[in-house]
């Protein structure tokens, strides 16, 4: 990952929960701004995440959809 | 879409560009925080998306990708 | 949401079970026409999800695929 | 693809455009009931989708969001 | 699913585990290039998937993203 | 993006096609296995993609689905 990715967010992980198979991980990006990430288990044990680490959420462009709330 | 929907960031249209099928939207969250999404070209002109209208940029968060930057 | 956004399919909560992190719940949009999702736990708790309870599944256009079966 | 797999909704071509790089693909499932499909314009042409044409609309369930509209 | 699927590619279980809602399966498609896909238990079950079983991975191409790692 | 990335396939751009908005990128993995992703045109260019050049297709794991074919 570079500079180069669009939509990284960088953030603060500010909660994380373990299922079997995946974890649930929050990133506050800047206060009020939260993104939730449903990641694998092993995947979040391999990054290392937990509260107050340093992490960036990426999403793709073609998943993220528009409304007007 | 209510206050129920978690990973809903809320922004302002920064900019729209348009193909046949698809339109990339850009929004700010804040300054210095930007997300860019791809819906269809319909949607865009439905919502009636255009340079400093305020919307919501919506991602499940299965979709949300972590990593370490 | 509001009726602008397509691929918002109504139905009626038929089965939900739920994991640690992840709910799988399946909606009934008419007899015979099933779609399953597999949403976050915390999503599913707040909506409320319950069988019978009314909802709407959503999904992205350019996440659907297109087969002859 | 066999019977094995879930959210697979059967339907009709009811609309397709094309564009240079995607098509965009609207299958009505049951009358008053259709789903926007976004696939390469490759796919499109090689399925050799055109209105009235049989196919189904596949979506992974992690895909799928629900909500209470 | 038929040959007319792009992006389906052809892999032999390598490691499968279960949760409540989800199992993480992991192909192996060539000998040093594996990929992993995170379903439903059911759909898992449905497939009789096991260590040494034939299967194929398949992905949207609207959700490959491209990096230059 | 690092070695912790899961689902990170290195190849090499096959073909390349620009559209207004899109671009749809086949890499070739090994001789035989190919993975087509359709992302922005923007990051299409930003990379520099062109044939022959060395580049990852990266897929979440929830977002590939399997089946026996």
């Amino acid at each position: 990952m570079q500079v180069l990715t669009r939509n990284a967010l960088k953030g603060t992980v500010k909660h994380i929960s373990l299922g079997r198979v995946n974890a649930e991980v929050t990133l506050e990006i800047v206060p009020g701004v939260e993104i939730t990430a449903v990641i694998t288990r092993i995947t979040a044990e391999r990054l290392g995440l937990e509260e107050g680490k340093s992490a960036y959420a990426i999403v793709k462009p073609s998943e993220v959809e528009i409304t007007l709330g």
